[in-house]
């Protein structure tokens, strides 16, 4: 049932291809590098720039946690507020590692997320993995919920494909989504949040099925019930549960580390059109039913 | 496989109870009414207040002309452009009912959704069903089909709890959201669309199992492709297919007429937590699978 969580085989994607130029020598290439600088278990995300959209937030700290135990080359955080006191620890955590903070709020227009990552394209000139991770949990907030939890990462995806996109010349690239299990079966007393996980998660299956056009692969990691500040205390829609965080933390749930530990190796796996449903400090990839089929 | 489409039986609802303000009375009451102005084969919808967003849309005008072979009491439709003529021809189609007509763009706030709708219960004092039709397909444009497709739809829904919601005082009510079986296996070419249909499904879902508190059921109706102008031509996500509607035109479809009797059959059937799949001519209650249980 439960996905093995053995040590992930290296994987080449389309933008490694792209940016080195040589596609033929690139094994050797990539086999060099990793011995170089990475420790065999991390390979995959050895010598790799990843962006990652609230990499401050509750999953997203641990997670970047996570990310700096392996040799990644740049680690970019993009969150609405800076907590400089959090990017120094994770600067100190790995020195390998170039750690590099950037004010983003996914509300902004489409092309204010491309000014932004212009900069970030300039600077490093290549990009292999974003992380898409804003999310709020307040369902008195019906317009800022969808905002950020959809629209915001429909945005900032659409807004990398400027430069990932292999139509317009670009590497191609990976996209790593963060649904939530609200997204296959809703929390009933948050149908707002939960509605625009669901799109998240749809989104996010079509890109994958859409990646031999625009050679960007895409996942979604869905977290289970995390223990996190988010969780804590939120407001159900029209108050239908005032008790709702109490309730649902009545039941089996998972610490941010362990959730953040699933999603690296999620990260890792790689896999276009994974599913990864993240509970109880376990991984497994969803198979979606498929009630019909659009035949294109 | 797929639904019975016999006769309905009659149901009861939240509303029509807290109207007569006389429960007990009610089915000889609602009998009496039955006899004197419906056909036995529509009595359901007889006698009924509906107000439907987006009533002279593609999908829209063709399901008010079949609400219209019933003899509501009122169809009160709502939306962006006012189409006279339309407007005319519905009234003309069943004298006993009063169609009325006013604008509402659903993408304008909370308050004023909740001001219209004042509007229409000082009116008709009692609304039995709301149906939320609005809906725009075109992946250019990305803050308008989510806006239009999920956070108009929540908006509106919310808007009438103030109505409707018995912790209020009101007398329940039946939602009607138009789905997409997009939102359960995407058109993967125009993933921002599929990912607005996929919102809806699962917030209305979560709404149905809100009813014991709410006192307001609902469901989702989904038609498969329909032979639409929206599906005659439109813009998919970053122009990964330009002949989209083309293909989607290749393999079998229905017409907006097959597609509004389906619709108007569903309404009839009243089964809250309806997931109906509306494709070629055909009605059929979907069973969503079960991932995860919040236990909540």
């Amino acid at each position: 049932m439960f996905a093995k969580l053995s040590r992930p085989v290296p994987s080449i994607n389309f933008r490694t291809v792209t940016c080195f130029r040589k596609p033929r020598q690139l094994n050797k290439y990539y086999n060099i590098i990793a011995r170089a600088n990475c420790s065999a278990s991390s390979s995959f995300l050895c010598d790799k720039n990843v962006i990652f959209v609230a990499g401050l937030g509750d999953i997203g700290l641990d997670t970047s946690k996570e990310l700096l135990k392996r040799d990644l080359k740049n680690l970019v955080i993009l969150d609405r507020v800076d907590k400089p006191e959090l990017v120094c620890e994770l600067k100190e955590l790995n020195p390998k590692v170039k750690v590099t903070f950037m004010p983003y709020d996914v509300t902004v227009p489409l092309a204010e997320s491309k000014k932004l990552l212009k900069k970030i394209f300039d600077k490093l000139k290549c990009v292999d993995i974003l992380i898409n991770g804003a999310g709020i949990l307040d369902d008195h907030k019906i317009e800022a919920t969808i905002a950020v939890n959809y629209t915001g990462l429909v945005n900032t995806t659409t807004a990398i494909m400027d430069f990932w996109d292999i139509r317009k010349g670009g590497p191609g690239g990976i996209l790593c989504n963060i649904g939530s299990v609200t997204g296959f079966n809703a929390i009933t007393q948050v149908p707002v949040y939960s509605g625009s996980k669901a799109a998240v998660v749809n989104f996010t299956r079509s890109l994958a099925k859409l990646a031999h056009i625009t050679g960007v692969t895409a996942y979604t990691v869905n977290p289970g019930i995390t223990r996190t500040s988010l969780v804590a205390k939120f407001n159900s829609w029209l108050d239908v549960e005032p008790d709702v965080a109490e309730l649902l933390l009545e039941h089996p749930t998972q610490s941010t580390k362990e959730c953040a530990a699933s999603f690296v190796k999620a990260i890792e796996k790689n896999k276009n059109g994974g599913l990864w449903f993240l509970d109880q400090g376990t991984l497994e990839n969803i198979t979606w039913k498929k009630y019909w089929d659009p035949c294109i």
